[in-house]
């Protein structure tokens, strides 16, 4: 059901970061479940975690153990599993895992990060994790990126990964990174995962400054159901191993590749989204500041009706001024809002456009990749979101997964 | 598809009202189409209306109409076109059929107040509308609240209506009402009304207050697909022909009986919701504030995940502590909250209740009526919110209408 074409691998290996992958049996055997990340010593890491109150022992312990500043070494991620919603026994089984490996190689366990996706609510069978371990180990190879994003995926159709390179200062820099996630959020499944690593030199609060900024416009500008998960993760390493440290002259050009990397990583998750048929920008512009228009967008993005529209591709635009109309806008002037569907002016002045036809609407909905502007006309802000439609495939998949 | 006991009919006639329905041919030919309700002359007229930006023609001048002061006679309601999306041509076609009305029978046209619900976007055929009020006037009658139940339908399965009869100084007053509506919002077929009546003597702005009220906990209080429409209207009418005046010892009684009549209808629009094979009140309580409260319940009731879990009659409570958890309750400890379904403790302290078992909660989930009670542990507010499941028929309905 992915929409579109699926991520290029290989990826460029990350001189300073070596991966391995293994299978543990976490709920299914023979799964390449466990995924270890090995950091260079010295490496900046930088991450955004889910905003839910309800987060997962793993995402806890994985801040906790970030604020120390000993300088994380692993990251140790199981999928089958969310070990979220499992209250202190969860923070135990998580902390278990840590210890074992840090055991093994020699770290202390604040030097570990642990992430886990998967069901919620059943305890981590830590056990078996800790008996996967000394396989992952042996596994650990600069080149494990696509094996890694096979391994963290859940109900992904297809592993997600990009690349960028760049030149700075005469010397190529490589930034890569893989992501998993098929909806915002499938508590069952819980959900989306993010790690990128790049060879170049970045101070700590550099690197967390332009993750923030670039997750910001990228996995936090998707929406499949307007949920978010427990366990959402997004973690960016920087090994230096290259010797190019990114300055204020080199700055806006690691930033943007960063973002480049970030905002393909979150379209693989929406192609991929749950029974998606279509791949949807939102774009909302000349809004009065950014939240607004991303408020509009969202309205947009996550109304059932104009996605089952979308689903039947029907330029149904009634659909879509209902949902600007009620997505909280001050004192909005519907008279000067026009929507375009993929280049076709379907309404204007608060009303369907006056050189409008039904035939043109049509011609516009048929491919699965749509654009729907949205022009408020009262600002220079702007914002876009990325989404599906909303299908048959979406409920089945929904009301059949866990029973 | 729809869940439960269906209204009860006929409804109890109001002194001072009578109704009109008659086919007038909008869309479909034959289909009764348009109805009007004849208010005798000192009534009392409360309303509230969609806050949707993008109102259709008809809220607009319903609103100026009613703003005059000038004493509301007739209610003039088509289905089969919404009449919004219309632009200036669109508020003239609602003009000329309140002229054309006020013109037959005698009044003002600032007397008449027009709805319209339907089909989005298309220019309402007044010369169609105009042409059949002889024959809608010829059928004023008491006792057709039924049919007017029927003549307001649009993707509706069932006629909804409610009446409450109570003693009030020894005296017998009446409330009857009927609804429209499967969703919160269907551009297409856009969507909610309301129409209630009382017999009872009542001011202005008492009855204005007191709907508002009632509203906010019925109509305001119920949501399918989480979409506001571009059409909602709810409208109370007093005529004040039983004798009895609604005064400072009368009032409670009077307000929980309008109240109740607004709950009965609002649930029915629900019970006939889109797809529902579900009834779901989510009831949040212990709250800092309603507000809170009103938040917390919506994002569970308009969660996907949630919704599809109760299509499959999945006791899935991961995915109602997720909802809950990025509801945007500020210093949430998950710790306080219990979640309970149909009286079955599924979650307490953030985590699977100890007692829980899969059984009890398959159990729990079978019913069609689900009370999610939700107890955030942080002060004494509560709200409850009314909502169906998310269906394969919910796609099929909204991907196949227009097209």
């Amino acid at each position: 059901m992915a929409v579109g074409a699926p991520s290029v691998f290989p990826l460029a290996p990350i001189d300073g970061i070596r991966v391995g992958i293994t299978s543990a049996g976490v709920r299914k055997i023979g799964r390449r479940d466990l995924v270890v990340f090995e950091l260079a010593e010295g490496s900046s890491v930088a991450a955004t975690f889910t905003t839910n109150a309800f987060c997962a022992a793993p995402v806890t312990i994985a801040k906790q153990h970030l604020a120390t500043g000993n300088g994380v070494r692993f990251l140790l991620i199981n999928t089958g599993n969310a070990n979220a919603g499992t209250g202190e026994p969860g923070m135990q089984a998580a902390m278990q895992c840590c210890r074992a490996l840090a055991t093994q190689v020699g770290c202390s366990v604040e030097q570990v990060l642990p992430f886990s996706t998967g069901v919620i609510g059943e305890l981590l069978p830590a056990e078996r994790v800790i008996a996967a371990l000394p396989s992952v180990l042996s596994d650990l190879d600069p080149n494990n990126w696509e094996g890694a994003a096979h391994g963290i995926m859940t109900t992904d159709t297809r592993p997600k990964g990009a690349t960028r390179s760049l030149m700075i200062n005469g010397k190529t820099i490589r930034i890569s990174g893989i992501s998993k996630g098929s909806g915002m959020i499938k508590p069952n499944m819980a959900t989306m995962l993010g790690f990128l690593a790049t060879d170049a030199a970045i101070a700590q609060d550099d690197l967390q400054a332009m993750l923030s900024r670039s997750v910001h416009r990228s996995f936090n500008s998707i929406t499949v159901d307007g949920d978010t998960s427990t366990n959402d993760a997004c973690i960016a390493v920087a090994t230096g191993l290259s010797g190019v440290v990114i300055d204020s002259l080199s700055r806006d050009a690691f930033e943007n590749a960063l973002r480049e990397v970030c905002e393909e990583l979150a379209q693989a998750i929406v192609r991929d989204g749950e029974g998606a048929t279509k791949f949807v920008s939102v774009r909302v512009s000349s809004a009065q500041d950014e939240g607004e228009a991303r408020r509009v967008a969202y309205a947009v993005a996550e109304s059932p009706l104009v996605k089952t529209a979308l689903f039947a591709s029907d330029p149904n635009w009634g659909r879509i001024l209902a949902a600007v109309g009620r997505a909280g806008v001050q004192h909005l002037d519907v008279e000067g809002v026009t929507v375009t569907l993929n280049g076709t002016v379907i309404a204007t002045r608060g009303a369907v456009d006056p050189g409008y036809t039904e035939e043109a609407g049509q011609a516009a909905m048929a491919p699965e990749d749509i654009v729907i502007d949205i022009c408020l006309g009262r600002g220079s802000a702007e914002a876009t979101i990325w989404t599906t439609d909303l299908s048959y495939d979406y409920v089945k998949i929904n009301a059949d997964y866990r029973t």
